[in-house]
């Protein structure tokens, strides 16, 4: 669990980890969430600061139009009214977000995507998930929109954690890339991060299971693409620390597989794990600008 | 090229067809245009009513953000700044639109998505557009979304109009549905209605195209609804004309594609041809409520 007391221009004051207690179950995560937020409070007042309001992203499925938790698989909780509860726990205004949706915002506001209006930022990790910024604004699709990790990629390929076959998750996360290398070469290795030094050397069968990686990301983005009119990708998470090792490729195969759709450049994520933070900011921000006090959301108002 | 004339409430008083006459080059279509806006105009004026304003919606790229008629491959225009054309031809305030957005616009504020937030809107004809309403606006992706017919269904498969190969469009619209036929058979049909028929009888050739059809759409709609989050897909356009012939089949092998995502209901276009008219009226309503007589759209004004 991440946390940051920011100014009004998103200068972090304070900033703190937590570890989240999920094997706890969802009331630790939801009071060590609290803690937390009174915790930066009273970092503030030590500074002389009053805090207008706070910005909380989790994972899972988020529905910002009412404001809910819907689920997360690893925290446990379900259609939970995040935003009141710690509202109440804390006396704090709070707004409720996505996390990866918070983490796109953010890149598109401050990041790697600044003034750019249509951006698809993923999130490339132990799994995938991605945010769409359309046309200003991330979709939200009432808290399901974004599994890009979910696109098929190779029917009849790979159980996913989904129940389906052959996602994009189950070929080119940074966990499915170490993966891929251990179980073709009999080798371990430091994650994909090893996969990747290993490509630079010329390995060869590092080189051919990043190939695949590689060309699974290009078909998702083309999808992603063909439908949104995308301007700008963002990678980002564990995998696209890669750098250029990634994105070059990438860029050559989906200019391969695009016609007449609009090319969209391809960059790194900027912000790396502060992007989730910042994103929080930015809706804590946009809320107390809208409705000083009371946090307005677009949908009802919340305390 | 239809017009209508409409009241506050979207009733129609008078409508109109001409033909395009797009072989004599973009003025020629402008200057119809610009005509059938005037006899409306002058019909209004019939009745002892004012026009406020004017919807015009156009196929092919068009960018809402610039009101720009980016491009047209089978009217041949490129950039044209065709509300403001418009507006000084006829001395209208006209706000430009894309037809089959507009078209997803009017399915979900008057037809068979009513009170829906997220919805995808499929016009499968000769080809297939999509128009994805989230979060209750049309995405634009300033020009360039919702191009379902090129998701690609069939890595390596037919060449498609667009230099690529596999598109939706080549297995599943109405004419790739007519044309696989003839080519499975030697016969000849009456356009997919035709295929339709014999499926409706049990043709084993009519079936066995039909099932790609379907399957083919179903792998557009399930990826779709996985990075989207639709609530609702509407399909219109010829090949919809075969109701639950098209919609049980489609709605099964979603139905088997889907895993954790959200279950779209799909569902029979309810506005037919008169789809692009209520979208243009829409459109027009909107932004003369926004700043009558003017038409301010969001990123400008325009007279």
């Amino acid at each position: 669990m991440k946390g940051a007391l920011f100014d009004g221009d998103l200068r972090p004051l304070a900033v703190l980890h937590e570890p989240t207690p999920a094997a706890a179950g969802p009331q630790a995560v939801v009071d060590t969430a609290a803690q937390a937020l009174l915790r930066l409070t009273g970092q503030a007042a030590d500074h002389g600061l009053r805090v207008h309001g706070a910005g909380v992203v989790v994972p899972g499925i988020v529905r910002e139009d009412a404001q809910l938790a819907v689920r997360s698989v690893n925290l446990g909780w379900r259609d939970l009214p995040l935003a009141e509860v710690l509202s109440e726990r804390t006396g704090l205004p709070v707004v409720l977000g996505h996390d990866v949706r918070a983490g796109g915002l953010a890149e598109s506001v401050l990041g790697a995507a600044r003034g750019v209006r249509n951006v698809l930022f993923v999130a490339i990790g132990t799994g995938i998930a991605g945010a769409l910024v359309c046309d200003g604004e991330p979709t939200q699709g009432q808290g399901y929109a974004g599994e890009l990790g979910h696109l098929v990629v190779d029917p009849g390929g790979a159980r996913c954690a989904c129940g389906g076959r052959g996602c994009l998750e189950t070929v080119a996360s940074a966990s499915a890339v170490a993966a891929a290398f251990t179980a073709r070469t009999g080798r371990s290795v430091e994650g994909a991060a090893g996969v990747a030094a290993l490509v630079a050397r010329g390995d060869a069968d590092a080189v051919s299971v990043w190939q695949r990686a590689v060309d699974a990301l290009a078909t998702a983005l083309a999808t992603t693409v063909t439908l949104f009119g995308c301007e700008r990708v963002v990678l980002g998470g564990g995998l696209a620390e890669a750098g250029e090792l990634l994105l070059g490729p990438v860029r050559q195969r989906l200019d391969e597989k695009l016609t007449f759709q609009r090319r969209p450049s391809v960059v790194a994520a900027e912000l790396g794990d502060r992007a989730g933070c910042l994103g929080a900011g930015l809706l804590a921000r946009r809320a107390a600008a809208r409705a000083p006090g009371t946090f307005a959301t677009a949908e009802g108002v919340r305390r």
